[in-house]
């Protein structure tokens, strides 16, 4: 058994195929290929939310780093936990793409942050008016850094003092479908119905060979999404092979099977295999 | 016969196939794997330069825009063509990247800058100090927006413009592989020995998925590309996939076999085919 | 006579006063003086707005740079003129400060932009979606860079554009007293009734040591100018000694006098003073 | 008694006086005036240090971020005292004006940098390589925000720290004249001897309008200063009267009795003054 990370192991064979069959005829370039109109359906169907909007881009540091810089404003501060991949492994990702927000560290057992502290923190933000930055964001991780989970009570507490101070929740889902299946709830009650306006579902730690959804709950960040990943480099020419991909992870369960295999391998792994910083660059969550 | 963009056709069967073989078995993840060592072997013999860096990026406004970063300070402008993919068709990415440096854009007929043009807007930049932007960096496509060549002649004089002013040329070669067989000259000729820096080698217009290399002929440019590549999201954890397609793609000469019939193809079109803006930028280069 | 600039000379002996006025006895810091709630009130009267804001900074610059931020997104183009201060004198500060908005540069003669070049140029922005900056902002200059002036009816149909295509409209006044009477109009006819949106009204080249007052008539972008201006280092603490200079200069029409002496000056000069950059660099518009 | 900050009180009779002599005649613009010329010469005689440049600008978060730029990349971090000014009370320009840059929070009792946490803080930032953002800058306060004062030897052994680790230091001396007087040592002891880079050299908390200089020891960074200076709207047109407040400052030790005025008045206030974060912003350091 490899226990590298999910990033150097093999996708699964139907991510595969499906890249081969994409390349059967022509396609729209630019996100406008009929694949990503099933893409969407498929998203609105599974979130059960008609007027979301969702974007794909390649890896989760892009996904993550342009949705904060959508509901952060460069002078707003974003609330994250100490461990989080935005702050610990993204070389100032959000600060980049956000224009110079701050990001507020958080502290937490087990990865995940205190709504104490979060409360006490967010409330002593800004109480000097232009002199200080902004409440800006709200930003989460499920399944955690530490390969913990929220709970759905946890995560509405915390999204709504986020919403009692005026300001928008990002989560980061790079192992969305790992707390899914933990929690053994739907897509809906992790997302928007536990108060997250944009969520980065992750595909590549998960099978994909470089693909992460942006899930949108709040119309009016759609456009300025599209422009910020257009300005960043991040829209596809040939965007086809990207939809291919999600559309085949999202067809007939595959995501959740995939999700399913990785718990499993998890709760077989030592109880100690996550003890130093190293260590944590290279979880093997996801050794397919 | 499809006359929509080679953005819209199907990738050639060989590098399909590199994306099967490489899925088999591990390898070390974001850039380190083995076939990215071959992939910068290749371009060390390709361009007769040992010292050569190479990144791969997904996208040609990734590649371009990173790399100019490196070039040009915030307080700097890019000199480069009006009709420069940089200027019109990026979404203002190099003003993004390299923190609001300034295009000034030049004339010249038939897509290339006009030396005279060149040399006197660079004589006049920066000549009150403080209060105006710096002389940047040089910006030149070959083959360029509109389908023309630069000659090694030509790009040398521009390229010494540039150096006579201390700045740096970037050349964006998404379309390299087409100018290389019409001049029939060397990679290096076309590059390093012509006064360019740093090059986007393009191979999304030329056959592949979405890969672009960045050939970085200064070494003190490298790092800083590096961290600019991870800070933009644009470092892939699974890069293998990257690499197996730019090193199939210089394998056996298979990029200049697609460019061979890419050019043949463009012979062939009716002279008036590219007429207005809305055409131009669906300019059928490479249907495969 | 001393041809050098407006900024050789010295400020008017009131000016100076108001200053050794304003150094007796204990104010409020950073903008909560009793001087600015003064102003405010000059402001509101003066311009027959009861809801404008006003902020003072210290250099032109700065008031251009910032007013602009709050008006264009990072991925928007501001339309001005070719010759206009925040392209030409400003080393880029409106890129910077808006996150690397772009200029579009329009012509025009005599320093004024021709309402067809603008009207087409707008028209011809952003037509491709995503792949274009967007419409952003216009900037006018009125005095303009080259001492001449826009009519009302001539900002009218500029600033009209600008609403039709769902743009601000920033009009930078460095020299607004001297337009103001060489057109003989009112405050307001020459800034909202005229479409501005927000105004740099100046008072550094007619007489103040370097106080630029920043008007803005839409009230949506008052908190964000303050956020901006504290975040960029441009909030005094000692902020009366702003104040008392701007309240000195509104009071009994001393602005209006002073522009007055200079626009006389000004017809005096021979008409073959503007003739190359390094000598529109010193305008000697303001010799007092 | 006044308890206001000295933000709040009237500025010594002899620095409006100077003002009022500046104001007759002509002079240079933008920094050219003799009077800065003579500056310049009394800040190489008073630190010793004949290669050193200086320049003026209006806020101390101006002072502090410009330098900040100069010294840190935007992929840097800024390791600072979490009670540092620069963290707390300017709204993210640091932020703004490095393109980015993070600031990583260092603990210590009484605002001064515990040298063990900077040590470890230090060697633990960049260990991922790209995957971090990478040792930028230290940051140190003098006098501190807590009122209190590093010794020279405190100071040297922090800024030993960031040499080891080939990163600058800026050392915002807003109160440099209250920690000097308390050391009894010299300027150039207190600065570049010590391992400072480049200072903020505070004026305004010890009497002046709005006047700070940044002292710049690494002549390699002077140019780039200048640039950032304008680019960022804080080169004043007028800069006479910036340069006859410092020039009059640092006149036959002004400066100095300033300052011991400043430290006396200190001695004298309660010992529990500084309790709350509200309070703490306003603390009557410095009323004249």
């Amino acid at each position: 058994m490899n226990f590298g990370s999910d990033n150097c192991g093999p996708a699964p064979s139907e991510i595969i195929a499906s890249i081969v069959e994409a390349n059967k005829g022509y396609q729209s370039s630019y996100g406008s290929d009929s694949l990503m109109d099933e893409v969407k359906s498929h998203f609105k169907n599974l979130f059960e939310h008609p007027d979301l909007s969702v974007y794909l881009v390649a890896t989760g540091t892009a996904a993550n780093a342009l949705s904060l810089a959508c509901i952060c404003p460069p002078w707003g501060t974003i609330f994250c936990h100490q461990e989080s991949h935005i702050q610990v492994d993204e070389c100032g990702a959000p600060e980049f793409f956000s224009g110079g927000a701050k990001l507020t560290l958080l502290e937490g057992h087990h990865g995940k942050i205190d709504p104490i502290k979060l409360s006490q923190t967010v409330a002593n933000t800004g109480v000097l008016g232009v002199h200080n930055v902004q409440k800006g964001a709200l930003a989460l991780t499920n399944t955690t850094e530490l390969g913990t989970v929220y709970t759905l009570a946890e995560l509405n507490e915390l999204t709504s003092i986020a919403k009692n101070n005026h300001i928008q929740t990002h989560l980061d889902g790079a192992r969305f479908a790992n707390a899914l299946i933990k929690l053994g709830c739907s897509p809906a009650d992790l997302s928007w119905k536990a108060g997250v306006d944009i969520l980065t579902f992750g595909g590549t730690k998960n099978g994909l060979l470089g693909v992460e959804a942006v899930v949108i709950f709040d119309p009016k960040l759609a456009w300025e999404f599209e422009l910020r990943r257009k300005r960043a480099g991040h829209l596809f020419s040939k965007h086809r092979y990207l939809s291919a991909q999600m559309l085949r992870y999202l067809s007939d369960g595959l995501w959740v099977r995939l999700a399913e295999k990785a718990n499993k391998l998890q709760e077989s792994w030592p109880t100690d295999w996550r003890q130093t910083p190293a260590q944590k660059s290279s979880i093997p969550l996801m050794p397919i």
